[in-house]
Protein backbone atom coordinates (compact mmCIF):
# COMPACT_ATOMS: atom_id res chain seq x y z
CA UNK A 1 0.00 0.00 0.00
CA UNK A 2 1.74 3.54 -0.90
CA UNK A 3 1.63 6.24 1.45
CA UNK A 4 -1.14 8.24 1.53
CA UNK A 5 -2.08 11.68 2.84
CA UNK A 6 -5.82 12.65 3.10
CA UNK A 7 -6.69 15.61 0.80
CA UNK A 8 -3.86 15.14 -1.56
CA UNK A 9 -5.13 15.51 -5.08
CA UNK A 10 -2.28 12.83 -6.24
CA UNK A 11 -3.30 10.16 -3.66
CA UNK A 12 -6.58 10.48 -3.72
CA UNK A 13 -7.07 10.86 -7.87
CA UNK A 14 -4.73 9.83 -11.04
CA UNK A 15 -3.74 13.65 -12.15
CA UNK A 16 -4.54 13.19 -15.57
CA UNK A 17 -5.08 9.93 -17.73
CA UNK A 18 -3.47 7.04 -16.58
CA UNK A 19 -0.93 5.59 -18.92
CA UNK A 20 1.25 3.44 -16.72
CA UNK A 21 0.84 2.04 -13.48
CA UNK A 22 3.12 -0.23 -10.86
CA UNK A 23 3.68 -0.45 -7.36
CA UNK A 24 6.09 2.47 -7.08
CA UNK A 25 4.38 4.62 -9.59
CA UNK A 26 2.63 6.15 -12.32
CA UNK A 27 2.77 7.74 -15.23
CA UNK A 28 0.14 9.87 -16.54
CA UNK A 29 -1.22 12.10 -19.52
CA UNK A 30 -1.84 15.88 -18.25
CA UNK A 31 -4.51 17.84 -20.23
CA UNK A 32 -2.80 20.93 -19.97
CA UNK A 33 -3.92 23.69 -22.54
CA UNK A 34 -1.37 24.57 -25.57
CA UNK A 35 1.11 21.76 -24.47
CA UNK A 36 -0.63 18.68 -25.96
CA UNK A 37 2.42 16.11 -24.48
CA UNK A 38 2.45 16.99 -21.16
CA UNK A 39 3.14 13.78 -18.82
CA UNK A 40 3.79 13.24 -15.08
CA UNK A 41 5.87 10.43 -13.29
CA UNK A 42 3.91 10.91 -9.93
CA UNK A 43 5.54 8.22 -7.02
CA UNK A 44 2.98 6.36 -5.41
CA UNK A 45 4.46 7.36 -1.80
CA UNK A 46 3.15 10.70 -0.50
CA UNK A 47 6.39 11.94 -0.38
CA UNK A 48 7.43 15.71 -1.06
CA UNK A 49 10.85 15.99 -2.16
CA UNK A 50 13.05 13.79 -4.85
CA UNK A 51 15.70 13.57 -2.31
CA UNK A 52 13.22 11.64 0.17
CA UNK A 53 13.37 9.07 -1.93
CA UNK A 54 16.45 6.21 -1.06
CA UNK A 55 19.01 6.21 -3.37
CA UNK A 56 17.38 3.36 -5.25
CA UNK A 57 14.46 4.67 -5.23
CA UNK A 58 15.57 7.98 -6.99
CA UNK A 59 16.93 6.03 -9.18
CA UNK A 60 14.38 3.85 -10.20
CA UNK A 61 12.32 7.12 -10.46
CA UNK A 62 14.34 8.60 -13.02
CA UNK A 63 14.65 5.57 -15.25
CA UNK A 64 11.01 6.00 -15.84
CA UNK A 65 11.30 9.79 -16.45
CA UNK A 66 14.13 8.61 -18.89
CA UNK A 67 11.76 6.51 -20.64
CA UNK A 68 9.11 8.65 -21.05
CA UNK A 69 11.57 11.75 -22.28
CA UNK A 70 12.87 9.16 -24.60
CA UNK A 71 9.90 8.16 -26.13
CA UNK A 72 8.72 11.34 -26.59
CA UNK A 73 11.85 12.54 -28.22
CA UNK A 74 11.62 9.70 -30.91
CA UNK A 75 8.09 9.98 -32.11
CA UNK A 76 7.42 13.79 -31.56
CA UNK A 77 11.10 15.05 -32.38
CA UNK A 78 10.25 18.19 -29.81
CA UNK A 79 12.24 20.93 -30.38
CA UNK A 80 13.24 20.55 -26.17
CA UNK A 81 11.87 18.58 -23.71
CA UNK A 82 11.34 20.01 -20.33
CA UNK A 83 11.78 18.17 -17.00
CA UNK A 84 10.81 19.95 -13.54
CA UNK A 85 9.65 17.95 -10.44
CA UNK A 86 8.64 21.53 -8.51
CA UNK A 87 5.49 20.66 -6.03
CA UNK A 88 5.14 23.68 -4.83
CA UNK A 89 1.29 23.77 -4.84
CA UNK A 90 1.01 19.89 -4.51
CA UNK A 91 3.84 19.14 -2.49
CA UNK A 92 3.73 15.02 -3.66
CA UNK A 93 6.60 13.70 -5.83
CA UNK A 94 5.74 14.31 -9.40
CA UNK A 95 8.43 14.94 -12.51
CA UNK A 96 6.56 16.75 -15.35
CA UNK A 97 8.08 15.34 -18.81
CA UNK A 98 6.95 17.89 -21.46
CA UNK A 99 7.78 18.54 -25.14
CA UNK A 100 7.94 21.43 -26.25
CA UNK A 101 7.89 22.72 -29.61
CA UNK A 102 9.37 26.16 -31.40
CA UNK A 103 5.45 26.89 -31.97
CA UNK A 104 3.79 26.31 -28.56
CA UNK A 105 2.10 29.51 -26.97
CA UNK A 106 5.75 30.12 -24.52
CA UNK A 107 8.72 28.67 -26.25
CA UNK A 108 11.34 29.41 -25.73
CA UNK A 109 9.77 30.71 -22.27
CA UNK A 110 8.77 27.68 -19.65
CA UNK A 111 5.55 26.59 -20.16
CA UNK A 112 4.48 28.33 -16.50
CA UNK A 113 5.54 31.76 -18.22
CA UNK A 114 3.45 34.14 -19.89
CA UNK A 115 2.27 33.40 -23.58
CA UNK A 116 4.00 35.33 -26.16
CA UNK A 117 2.07 33.46 -29.41
CA UNK A 118 -1.52 32.49 -29.91
CA UNK A 119 -1.88 28.50 -29.66
CA UNK A 120 -2.15 26.61 -33.13
CA UNK A 121 -5.26 24.05 -32.62
CA UNK A 122 -4.01 22.27 -35.75
CA UNK A 123 -0.55 21.49 -34.94
CA UNK A 124 -1.45 20.40 -31.35
CA UNK A 125 -4.32 17.67 -32.90
CA UNK A 126 -1.22 15.93 -35.10
CA UNK A 127 0.59 15.86 -32.11
CA UNK A 128 -2.29 14.44 -30.20
CA UNK A 129 -2.75 11.85 -32.75
CA UNK A 130 0.72 10.24 -32.37
CA UNK A 131 0.30 9.80 -28.94
CA UNK A 132 -1.56 6.67 -28.82
CA UNK A 133 1.49 5.07 -30.44
CA UNK A 134 3.91 6.56 -28.37
CA UNK A 135 1.81 5.77 -24.95
CA UNK A 136 1.81 2.08 -26.51
CA UNK A 137 5.86 1.92 -26.67
CA UNK A 138 6.21 3.79 -23.58
CA UNK A 139 4.45 1.58 -21.75
CA UNK A 140 6.05 -1.98 -23.74
CA UNK A 141 9.48 -0.20 -22.08
CA UNK A 142 8.31 0.57 -18.88
CA UNK A 143 7.04 -3.15 -18.49
CA UNK A 144 10.07 -4.56 -18.86
CA UNK A 145 11.29 -2.75 -16.33
CA UNK A 146 10.68 -3.74 -12.27
CA UNK A 147 9.35 -0.38 -11.17
CA UNK B 1 38.43 18.03 -23.12
CA UNK B 2 34.63 18.66 -23.01
CA UNK B 3 32.92 18.70 -25.85
CA UNK B 4 32.67 22.39 -26.93
CA UNK B 5 29.95 23.99 -29.06
CA UNK B 6 31.12 27.84 -30.01
CA UNK B 7 28.84 30.62 -28.96
CA UNK B 8 27.20 28.38 -26.07
CA UNK B 9 26.99 30.79 -22.93
CA UNK B 10 28.00 27.61 -20.68
CA UNK B 11 30.65 26.48 -23.17
CA UNK B 12 32.32 29.57 -22.84
CA UNK B 13 31.62 30.71 -19.33
CA UNK B 14 30.61 28.80 -16.09
CA UNK B 15 27.54 30.57 -15.69
CA UNK B 16 27.66 31.66 -12.61
CA UNK B 17 29.77 31.90 -9.84
CA UNK B 18 31.93 28.31 -9.90
CA UNK B 19 31.53 26.64 -6.93
CA UNK B 20 32.69 23.10 -7.94
CA UNK B 21 34.25 21.79 -11.32
CA UNK B 22 34.85 18.14 -12.28
CA UNK B 23 35.88 16.16 -15.56
CA UNK B 24 32.40 16.19 -16.06
CA UNK B 25 30.37 18.50 -14.56
CA UNK B 26 30.09 21.71 -12.70
CA UNK B 27 27.98 23.23 -9.46
CA UNK B 28 27.43 27.12 -10.09
CA UNK B 29 25.67 29.84 -8.20
CA UNK B 30 23.22 31.70 -10.32
CA UNK B 31 22.65 35.64 -9.40
CA UNK B 32 19.09 35.28 -10.15
CA UNK B 33 17.48 38.16 -8.86
CA UNK B 34 14.75 37.08 -6.05
CA UNK B 35 16.23 34.00 -5.64
CA UNK B 36 18.89 33.63 -3.02
CA UNK B 37 19.78 29.96 -3.05
CA UNK B 38 19.69 29.04 -6.67
CA UNK B 39 22.64 26.71 -8.27
CA UNK B 40 22.30 25.26 -11.50
CA UNK B 41 24.35 21.71 -12.09
CA UNK B 42 25.95 22.13 -15.31
CA UNK B 43 27.05 19.33 -17.37
CA UNK B 44 30.24 19.54 -18.95
CA UNK B 45 30.07 18.34 -22.34
CA UNK B 46 27.43 20.06 -24.83
CA UNK B 47 24.29 17.78 -24.92
CA UNK B 48 21.04 19.11 -25.00
CA UNK B 49 19.12 16.45 -23.51
CA UNK B 50 19.49 14.83 -20.32
CA UNK B 51 18.89 11.67 -22.37
CA UNK B 52 21.13 12.12 -24.38
CA UNK B 53 24.21 10.88 -21.40
CA UNK B 54 24.83 7.32 -21.33
CA UNK B 55 22.76 5.67 -18.51
CA UNK B 56 25.61 6.02 -16.01
CA UNK B 57 26.29 9.65 -16.62
CA UNK B 58 22.89 10.95 -15.97
CA UNK B 59 22.66 8.26 -12.98
CA UNK B 60 25.90 10.48 -12.40
CA UNK B 61 24.37 14.03 -13.01
CA UNK B 62 21.68 13.57 -10.96
CA UNK B 63 23.96 12.14 -8.08
CA UNK B 64 25.10 16.01 -8.09
CA UNK B 65 21.58 17.10 -8.71
CA UNK B 66 20.83 15.13 -5.10
CA UNK B 67 23.79 16.57 -3.21
CA UNK B 68 22.69 20.30 -4.25
CA UNK B 69 19.04 19.23 -3.16
CA UNK B 70 20.02 17.68 0.30
CA UNK B 71 22.70 20.28 1.19
CA UNK B 72 19.78 23.27 0.54
CA UNK B 73 17.67 21.12 2.22
CA UNK B 74 20.04 20.99 5.30
CA UNK B 75 21.02 24.35 5.67
CA UNK B 76 18.57 26.26 4.90
CA UNK B 77 15.28 24.39 5.57
CA UNK B 78 13.56 25.88 2.32
CA UNK B 79 9.45 25.26 1.27
CA UNK B 80 10.47 23.43 -0.97
CA UNK B 81 13.06 22.78 -3.18
CA UNK B 82 12.82 23.12 -7.50
CA UNK B 83 14.54 21.18 -10.36
CA UNK B 84 14.12 21.34 -13.68
CA UNK B 85 16.15 20.57 -16.83
CA UNK B 86 14.47 22.86 -19.45
CA UNK B 87 17.29 24.21 -21.82
CA UNK B 88 14.78 26.54 -24.25
CA UNK B 89 16.81 29.18 -25.02
CA UNK B 90 20.00 27.51 -23.95
CA UNK B 91 20.28 23.97 -25.08
CA UNK B 92 23.34 22.75 -22.98
CA UNK B 93 22.35 20.66 -20.03
CA UNK B 94 22.03 22.28 -16.63
CA UNK B 95 19.88 21.12 -13.93
CA UNK B 96 18.02 24.07 -11.68
CA UNK B 97 18.25 23.49 -8.13
CA UNK B 98 16.35 26.40 -6.27
CA UNK B 99 15.48 26.61 -2.84
CA UNK B 100 11.98 28.22 -2.59
CA UNK B 101 10.35 29.75 0.27
CA UNK B 102 6.83 30.82 1.37
CA UNK B 103 7.78 34.40 1.21
CA UNK B 104 10.19 34.54 -2.21
CA UNK B 105 8.15 36.78 -4.87
CA UNK B 106 6.50 33.81 -6.91
CA UNK B 107 5.80 31.07 -4.08
CA UNK B 108 4.20 28.88 -4.75
CA UNK B 109 4.26 29.45 -8.79
CA UNK B 110 7.67 28.65 -10.49
CA UNK B 111 10.32 31.31 -10.20
CA UNK B 112 9.62 31.36 -13.97
CA UNK B 113 5.72 32.96 -13.73
CA UNK B 114 4.48 36.46 -12.80
CA UNK B 115 5.44 38.10 -9.04
CA UNK B 116 3.09 37.73 -6.51
CA UNK B 117 4.87 39.78 -4.18
CA UNK B 118 7.66 42.31 -3.46
CA UNK B 119 10.98 40.84 -3.03
CA UNK B 120 12.67 40.91 0.78
CA UNK B 121 15.76 41.83 0.81
CA UNK B 122 16.03 41.36 4.40
CA UNK B 123 15.41 37.43 4.65
CA UNK B 124 16.98 36.87 1.13
CA UNK B 125 20.14 38.48 2.70
CA UNK B 126 19.74 35.96 6.00
CA UNK B 127 19.52 33.34 3.16
CA UNK B 128 22.61 34.47 1.01
CA UNK B 129 24.91 34.76 4.76
CA UNK B 130 24.43 30.92 4.88
CA UNK B 131 25.83 30.32 1.30
CA UNK B 132 29.25 29.54 2.82
CA UNK B 133 28.71 27.44 5.31
CA UNK B 134 26.05 25.21 2.73
CA UNK B 135 28.66 25.60 -0.28
CA UNK B 136 31.45 23.91 1.92
CA UNK B 137 29.45 21.61 2.88
CA UNK B 138 27.94 20.73 -0.70
CA UNK B 139 32.17 20.62 -1.92
CA UNK B 140 32.87 18.17 0.63
CA UNK B 141 30.66 16.10 0.04
CA UNK B 142 30.82 16.08 -3.62
CA UNK B 143 34.52 15.84 -3.77
CA UNK B 144 34.20 12.18 -1.93
CA UNK B 145 32.34 11.12 -5.40
CA UNK B 146 34.46 10.33 -8.71
CA UNK B 147 32.62 13.25 -10.66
Amino acid sequence: MALRVAGCPLCDEPGGRLVFQSAKLRVIHAAEADFPAFYRVVWADHVAEWSDLAPDDRALCMEAVAVVEQCLRAHLSPAKINLAALGNMVPHLHWHVIARFDWDSRFPSPVWAAAQRPADPQREQAIAQQLLGLERDMVQQLATRSF
